[in-house]
């Protein structure tokens, strides 16, 4: 344990947003219109499969000296981290780095370099009791089971990379500021990450 | 890093509160009256001796087998963790554990059994930007000198041992979903306590 009590992984090096160049690439993933759908899709997936299990990575990066994080916006209200749905039996490092290249990195025959962002602490972890959009950051009492489990990692990103972005996604990078204290815009999950990050050093370039 | 990716820490032992007894000792340490008596010594205090730093530790118990937060109440509408500012030099361990033995722990001459809280992971840290009661998760920009940086601890309980309460305070048992979503009431550091806990695994007893 270092001095910051959060083990050797206590510092995260925040690179600047013009060390990264952004593209895109065909639109993929969203697979429902509205959110009620997506909603009624989970009900259906739950019935056959169980439990969805499903993850999400914090990326970062510096705009004047100020912590922003990526968000995907899916529609002019809606937003989420680079991540999703595992696969039956997917770990869950696994199945994020194959999230993210999905939703992040350039195709493989596109002649862009490649890379891997390296997955660092897991910060939260979420429970949806209800086929309803809240969820949360414990397991509500008499609830035994729990319709998803949705956990967040800090991911840490190459000091100079590529992103390709699906053609139907907006990627942002917002600033700390604008997360903290609004969940009527951004969600629990999404606008709780300045407390789950603020045990960090964030080494800002 | 274990499969929590929380280092080896990721587990906390949370006992019923029936194992735990209480009582009281004499008063002590609360120094204001008010909030805003409180705010003007620490501007007096910040005039000679810098930034205040101050620690808080998150006990947990479980009752109805549901994850409670060990909170001292000062006055019927204000509630802290235990804890509270470091003396100049001390480590942050170090002071929580001596405001510990001061808040909670059973006087030397009591001929009760003696007893340690095993510190663990720090999970937040907190900013005051100016003599106000808001603290934030994160710096804010073009803030460099902070008046104060509080520091969350989880601390571990023994499985059993005895309570002594200063007189002038009282010690509350809070569930995880009373804090969630309650800053108004608790303040935004006790209310993002369930965030902060979500990544580790509660043994609940």
């Amino acid at each position: 344990m270092d001095a910051l009590g959060v083990g050797s992984r206590g510092v995260v090096d925040v690179y600047s947003l013009s060390n990264y160049t952004f593209g895109t690439k065909r639109a993929r993933g969203e697979k429902d219109a509205t959110a009620a759908e997506r909603l009624l899709r989970m009900r259906a997936q739950y019935e056959k499969e169980g439990k969805r299990r499903s993850v999400g990575a914090i990326c970062m990066v510096s705009q004047h000296r100020t912590p922003h994080v990526l968000l995907l916006q899916i529609t002019p209200t809606s937003f989420k981290l680079p991540g999703g749905r595992l696969r039956a039996g997917e770990g869950d490092v696994e199945g994020l780095a194959r999230k993210m290249r999905n939703k992040l990195q350039p195709e493989r025959d596109d002649g862009l370099e490649q890379y891997e962002f390296d997955i660092g602490d897991q910060v939260a972890t979420w429970y949806r009791t209800s086929y309803e959009p809240q969820m949360y950051p414990y397991l509500p009492a008499h609830i035994t089971k729990p319709k998803e489990e949705y956990r967040m990692f800090v991911a840490h990103l190459p000091e100079k990379c590529y992103f390709a972005v699906p053609k139907n996604l907006k990627l942002l990078a917002v600033p700390l500021f604008e997360l903290y204290g609004n969940p009527g815009k951004y969600g629990a999950e999404i606008a709780s990450i300045p407390h789950l990050l603020s045990r960090y050093r964030l080494n800002l370039e």
